[in-house]
């Protein structure tokens, strides 16, 4: 095995140094106004020609010569003959004589005479002494009035957008009026990506778990995260281990595209293989940087087949690090060579919930999420699931960064969080507890609600604590919880046997008396409270320890996380029976056999009733039911 | 002409309701998740799968039977028996008895028999006695030590990510770990855009200015608004007044989409057609409301030819009332019905710069541009160029609300600006002045600034009230400024005659004394003050008064707006003479006829002079004369 280690990190500025100063592409490239949305001018763009290119009435009314309205009013209209009508987009026919005026549509263009628009419903039409329309003036213009001349808006040869100036839909609005089709904007950067690893399989494939394949998550995330940041993504074909394919697939991207990420192979067992094509074919010219997570960073220059060099960075392999190293070094490096503006800082205060710990001498982004706590307090919490969790990608807000120096953040402490986006706002409602069919389809009906399923057990302890607005608590719920039951709804519970019961289970005696192997939820879970209960009436009625009924049953301290995991257990064989719920069994076609009914009771922090997303979570609950009509073995109160 | 007015105007809350009450789409589509970015999700996701689905190592390092290494540390460290080697990606063929290990590394299956991984940092390769690679373990752990194991992470029948989601590459990240390649999202409401008016030509296409053409602003404009707001924008031809065309184009465009935005046509002489068309075609909701600008916004719905309706909002024809009436009632409701969240509340709060007036009884959306003052202060003031400007699209960072019960805003009043995106930040530098080749070399070399070419005067005037950053003057400057002086050249002016000087043109007396047409300069131009000077001394030379000698000139007081304005009509032959300078006669071949030379201050407000956008100019101005170095007729102080 490889012994090498990670021995003189960079420091974070170190790293940001050496990326800014490899080269990601620039230049420039003509796209149709169309295509230039978000764009970032590469070049100022003068006017090209006088907007309007005419002097243009700017008002419905009638052109007239202002001197001949001098002293008219409303008392004393002066009247004009009607020579003519002008409307937007022909070429007048008439001028307008002394005594005369013009009927005019806003946008037309001004005859030959006029030299002012009086409006509409200043004016009054007549019919003359000799049956000639005459038009009544009711008020005084000054030359110019209503009338935008030409190149009042703009003039040719003036400069209207400079360069550096991303296009929004009002630049699109003054290139259009100045007539520009095509856009001169930055170039995007084409940024190759490389996932490695023998393991990985790419979403929508099959994946054989006994060869411990994977998907691979990093592509499509790192995909997403260059396009937002105004690159280019082009996703080659993962790469296995073996040092051709790898070299050669880096060749390939480092032909085509401006910057080579790469993920994976990073670690120090894999490291090797990656390390000696970057410092073969390229330059390697920092491994390691002082940050966590994401410490086993590289970054270098790839050669081109041609001549030349791409620039190359190498991201860690877990998709928490990829995307955090990608988000903190990579991103601004990309967003500065397509010339895209930094985003609006998104940062936002609050206290630790909890405590956090940190590690000396790396720099910590610790990932956290945030809930607001009803009266003004903004709660700040780790979360922290190992960088090789997926899940916490999503039910992550922001970070936290952690100076090296830091080694603790006690809860109380105010801290600043580096919101994922500037449109990031923490959930409306956070739930922690039980996992339960029917509290699925109740958090569809929320918008912006986080719940995370750890357990009764976890939702109980984490209420008292004052993190979550809402806990969700299935089986007995034990003394005083500070907090307020919104809602509640019975659930039949009992173990999960193969269709049509091949074992003839009919209760909790056979796993103690019968060589079945059985699979338990873990010790959070609320169905698993319930069935030690049950056991500790079996006990009773036996007469023996419950104790000692659990070191009858075969795989008791087997637990999966799940309410389906027994039940995908039990379908594939690896276990004869599992605890579940009836609605599972009925859902997968398994047996079951009741053990009881269950309370799931909905428990609301009680200084948090009056948040508007509790009032919301009441209103759902109203159409629970219908909801939940396809789900067996539940009970609504009122039912 | 029509004498329809907009009598009963509804009021903005009564608009919202009625376009909140059309359909505008909705449904779902199903896209490959290399697509999804951005999108919303339209049902709920579960977990298919356990991830990891097998108990994976989360470090480098050796799969152990936890219960041998009780005990082992640095100074005692227990010896175990190299039975393999497990790599990522490939099933394990090895089973861990007692007294042995496996090498492992990070992602890899575990074998058999061991139950957790002691990280390689705490290990030590060691040739036995016997000559086998035995390996030494320096730490004790415990079952599950660097193990993930099945689902830990999420498992399978978990409620991944709820509906209403949007996806970023976060949620990118955990749906590729699940293996989802293809994603529902909630559809995007196909949006036709119609721009009517017989004088509209597409950008792209030339212009006959003798008939009243433009190019067509809105199509292009709103479509980027309606893509930013989750929609999807079809862009159809423009219509003309032609009550058939335009009925057809409607049709069209109601059968395919789901909402159809019209714009112009609103306006009182021109709403019969469109009025009569959504009557007869369909049904009218709502006709005018009480905002400005904005007035004339139609809501109502089209039928279509197989049946149903579509929903049909008509926008205002002027770009900024079109853009303020979209964002500010239809970009939200499309983003409802594509399920996008609204972004974040972009607002900033300052102060008044100067007072500005509205009129009662209709909220007024006052555009406005944003300036800080470089020791904390925002100030705001008001762009209103008219709402047929399309400058003023680009030169306002966002709107102020006035209540329909304010008529009037008081200098220093606090306002709040609702900014036009979240990431909208003040120009850095603000410029307000005279027009000048040279100073647009300097303003391409500035990021992030603002520059409203509106003339020396001007510059000079608004920098007495405090306002720009900078201004920019031509000439000779009267008086105390109050500012600092950063940077100056000279340009060479004077009379801009065709090409060979056919009438023979040498000096302002001609202008004077023979019949030949001239154009000026706008009064707030330095070129313009240069010529009054310099005809002040003509009259003084002759004895005679300016004014007489101005009289004899022929289009004295026509005007042009900026520096190549009089060089263009020059060329068309429309003057035969015009004021303008040197390098803009080279540039187009004209003659020149040289009057002098010009001083261009660059003059720094002294409040100001620490805002680092002033030291960056200070640093491009060294670069200037470089950069200028195609100008003729230019000096830069030490040349």
């Amino acid at each position: 095995m490889s012994r090498k280690q990670f021995r003189t990190l960079a420091d974070p500025a170190e790293a940001r140094e050496t990326i800014d100063a490899l080269e990601l592409g620039g230049g420039s490239e003509v796209v149709d106004l169309q295509e230039a949305h978000g764009r970032v001018l590469a070049e100022r763009v003068d006017a090209e020609l006088d907007v309007p290119g005419f002097d243009r009435a700017a008002m419905d009314g009638y052109a007239v010569r202002a001197r001949e309205t001098f002293g008219a009013d409303e008392a004393d209209p002066v009247t004009l003959d009607l020579a003519g009508v002008i409307h937007a987009g022909e070429e007048p026919d008439v001028t307008v004589e002394p005594g005369t005026c013009a009927e005019i549509s806003t946008g037309a263009v001004m005859p030959e005479g006029a030299d002012a628009v009086v409006i509409v419903e200043r004016t009054d039409e007549t019919e003359r002494e000799d049956g000639e329309t005459g038009i009544e003036i009711r008020t005084a213009v000054t030359p110019g009035d209503s009338v935008m001349v030409a190149g009042a808006d703009i003039a040719a040869g003036t400069r209207a957008v400079g360069p550096g100036r991303q296009i929004t839909p009002r630049e699109i609005g003054l290139l259009s009026a100045l007539g520009v089709d095509r856009v001169p904007v930055r170039a995007a950067p084409k940024v190759g990506i490389i996932s490695t690893g023998e393991e990985l399989v790419r979403p929508g494939d099959n994946l054989d778990s006994s060869r411990g394949e994977i998907h691979d998550v990093n592509s499509y995330t790192v995909a997403a995260g260059v396009e937002a940041a105004g690159g280019k993504p082009v996703v080659y074909p993962h790469a296995g281990d073996d040092i051709e394919e790898l070299e050669r697939l880096l060749r390939t991207a480092a032909d085509d595209c401006d910057l080579v990420l790469s993920s994976g192979s990073t670690s120090a067992s894999a490291v090797d293989v990656i390390y000696e094509v970057i410092e073969d074919k390229g330059e390697l010219l920092l491994h390691g940087v002082a940050v966590k997570p994401g410490k086993p960073m590289l970054v270098g220059r790839l050669d081109r087949s041609g001549g030349g060099q791409s620039a190359y960075i190498g991201l860690p392999g877990y998709p928490v690090s990829a995307l955090t190293i990608f988000r903190t070094f990579v991103a601004p490096a990309i967003r500065d060579a397509a010339g895209q503006p930094e985003p609006a800082a998104a940062t936002t205060s609050g206290e630790m919930a909890v405590e956090a710990r940190s590690e000396a001498g790396r720099l910590r982004l610790l990932s956290v999420g945030i809930v607001d706590d009803g009266s003004g307090r903004r709660l700040v919490y780790p979360v922290d699931k190992g960088s090789g969790a997926t899940t916490s990608l999503v039910e992550a807000d922001g970070v936290v960064a952690v100076d090296p120096d830091t080694d603790y953040l006690a809860a109380g402490e105010s801290v600043t969080v580096q919101l994922f986006s500037p449109d990031v706002e923490p959930p409306a409602l956070l739930g922690i507890g039980e996992d339960d069919p029917a509290l699925n389809e109740l958090l569809d009906g929320l918008s912006s609600v986080r719940y995370l399923p750890t357990g009764s057990r976890e939702g109980l302890r984490r209420l008292r604590d004052g993190l979550p607005d809402l806990a969700v608590v299935a089986g007995p719920v034990d003394g005083d919880h500070g907090a307020a039951s919104v809602g509640s709804w019975h659930r039949e519970w009992g173990l999960l046997v193969p269709e049509g019961n091949p074992d003839e289970i009919d209760g909790l005696g056979e796993l103690v008396d019968r060589d079945v192997r059985f699979i338990n939820r873990e010790t959070n879970s609320g169905l698993r409270t319930s069935l030690s209960n049950a056991l500790a009436e079996l006990a009773d009625e036996r007469d023996v320890s419950r104790h000692s009924l659990i070191e009858s049953i075969e795989g008791f301290e087997a637990t999966v996380k799940a309410f389906e995991s027994p039940a995908r257990r039990v379908i594939e064989g690896r276990t004869d029976v599992g605890l579940g719920l009836r609605t599972t069994a009925d859902k997968h076609d398994l047996g079951f056999v009741s053990l009881g009914d269950q309370r799931v009771d909905l428990l609301i922090n009680l200084e948090r009733t009056e948040k508007p997303a509790v009032e919301r979570l009441e209103a759902v609950l109203q159409e629970l039911p219908e909801e939940c009509s396809s789900l067996s073995g539940y009970r609504f109160p009122g039912e």
